[in-house]
């Protein structure tokens, strides 16, 4: 599989935006996190002052088959009912996207539905949803590599329209059971420490979703150590398409900010085909869903707020891209001790 | 002390968001925390769906003669040069709620310097800065309580301007101290417990600092149940204004986000002063001052965000403006199940 190059984060750009720092009127180190995240920013970009004024959140949307061994509080019907409403401007991602000033790209890329052309969204179809892991592999692995290059495309067509900053959001039913496979196989944990109840699944329901896991594990034997096997046989469309997106991303040194369990599943896939791409990625939030925690732990990553969501469309992601903005405010923007005159430390 | 009557969350309006919040085409609670905090806004401000679009920080500034023990790692001149940064808009505040787009309300309740009257900064001044607490009580009762006062006072004109939403701010070289003075005797904690670092002082400095407060509250005997004694005797100037914001902010049915750790003692002494202010604030940060956490667990507040800050201004507080406005978006600008045609929980 053809990926294109990751470049090396920036370490001038990065020493110049520490000792930048140092210099602005408030104590060293006093806004902490905020500090860390703009010497990020700066590596990332290769920019001692980086900006990230253009803001885009890409929420990738497919189906999947595995809803039928009954894993989803919701019908299946609701992923492409979803699309609509994004489409309309009245999902929870649009109300912060419409906050935070982002534009919102949503890609069809395996829903089982036919969208009319419309400017709200981009058709990157594979398949019309998944195969049900359950009983064979999710998609073949031409399939997966496909959604990967797909993703990579989408987030380049972003990026030509001129973007410092994305999210990633995903919408699919029964996303979490994939998410919650994937985690498992990749991270070596326990089927049980990584499914969590998802939209809202029942107690019968999370046990049966845990059985429908090891189910598909047993069925197709995803080779750990090989993402793209892992990704076709118990991923999903979405999932893939974001994994490119983060590559993409990476490549022309644009931060992704990633959003909860779906896209941490996206972000194992990504990081497992480019490690390149790890100094690239912003943790946004500890989601709910029980194995997310798994997968920060497993890719190094803090995320920036705990509000216990678990709602997916890039709505933690988006949430925080106010936090990755007021750090690249602060570093531009403060005044130095000199240029305020005002006594440093004593 | 003559003091506002504070009224009642209204629970109509705190039901009616609840219920609304459940119509959204989202998972029930999949919001995590900006739903509750939707839920609260709607009960502080008798809205259903309340907008918090006009966005205020109040910083109160003083100096603290406690300083003259050496408890600060920077010297006491840096509170006026701070006000000055704060004129010409140069400090991390004001470059957050330039992002925020929220004012910046500067108030004189202490400084030991006189400042031009310009439109930047309220001139509402007790004292030239407070006696050392630990020879002397801090100031008397009675400027104690006309600085309570003045904060109710300008929180009222700030609110006659037209505001939905305010933080509180502080600034003031030795502030720390006083506010760990007054953590300790109103929770009884020990004083070790609730002492730091402020702006960043060594190991030395830190045992200077609490063998300070030890002092303190030797020579002085603050009555914990008094919350005006405690203020007085171990306070600060700009810890009895920003007590007086809490408490005008919450008669007048305005949510008040609560800063670090000095805003933080401010809350103990206006809800020692008014308990039934307490569901009008929101707590923004956990600060890294160790005795931050003791006085949100006495308030039995949880903070939104957790980045490592402890630089005051209001900083916190005013990165949080953004999360609550998420909150009452979400609840005002989602479209509900039935408007979107996007079926319901299965």
């Amino acid at each position: 599989m053809k990926l294109p190059t990751i470049p090396l984060p920036d370490s001038t750009a990065e020493a110049a935006a520490r000792a930048r720092q140092d210099t602005l009127t408030k104590p060293p180190g006093s806004l902490g996190r905020l500090e860390a995240l703009s010497i990020q920013l700066a590596a990332i970009t290769g920019k001692a002052r980086p900006s990230v004024a253009r803001k885009a959140v890409i929420v990738m949307v497919a189906d999947h088959g595995v809803v039928l061994e009954g894993v989803s509080a919701y019908p299946a019907a609701v992923t492409q009912q979803m699309v609509r409403n994004f489409m309309r401007g009245g999902a929870a991602i649009n109300v912060l996207a419409r906050q935070a000033g982002a534009r919102v790209t949503v890609v069809d890329i395996g829903v089982a539905a036919e969208f009319e052309a419309e400017p709200g969204i981009l058709s990157r179809k594979i398949a019309p949803g998944t195969h049900n892991m359950a009983r064979s592999p999710a998609m073949s692995r031409i399939q997966a590599e496909t959604a990967v290059l797909e993703g990579i495309d989408v987030v380049q067509g972003e990026i030509a329209q001129g973007v410092d900053l994305l999210a990633t959001g995903d919408m699919g039913i029964g996303n979490t059971t994939a998410a919650a496979a994937i985690t498992a196989v990749i991270t070596g944990s326990p089927i049980a420490r990584v499914t969590g109840r998802g939209t809202g699944i029942d107690e019968a329901g999370l046990a049966r979703k845990i059985k429908t896991i090891e189910r598909a594990l047993a069925v197709n034997k995803p080779i750990a150590t090989d993402p793209l096997d892992v990704l076709s046989k118990v991923g999903g469309l979405e999932i893939a398409g974001l994994a490119g997106v983060m590559i993409g991303a990476a490549a022309k040194r644009v931060p992704v900010v990633i959003d909860g369990f779906i896209s941490g599943a996206a972000a194992l896939i990504a990081v497992g085909l480019a490690p390149e791409i790890r100094p690239y990625l912003i943790a946004s939030h500890q989601s709910v869903e029980i194995g997310h925690r798994v997968v920060l732990e497993h890719l190094d990553l803090c995320p920036l707020i705990d509000l216990n969501l678990r709602l997916g469309e890039g709505t933690g992601a988006v949430l925080v891209f106010h936090l990755v903005e007021a750090a690249a405010r602060i570093l531009d923007e403060m005044a130095t001790f000199a240029e305020a005159g005002v006594s440093d430390q004593s």
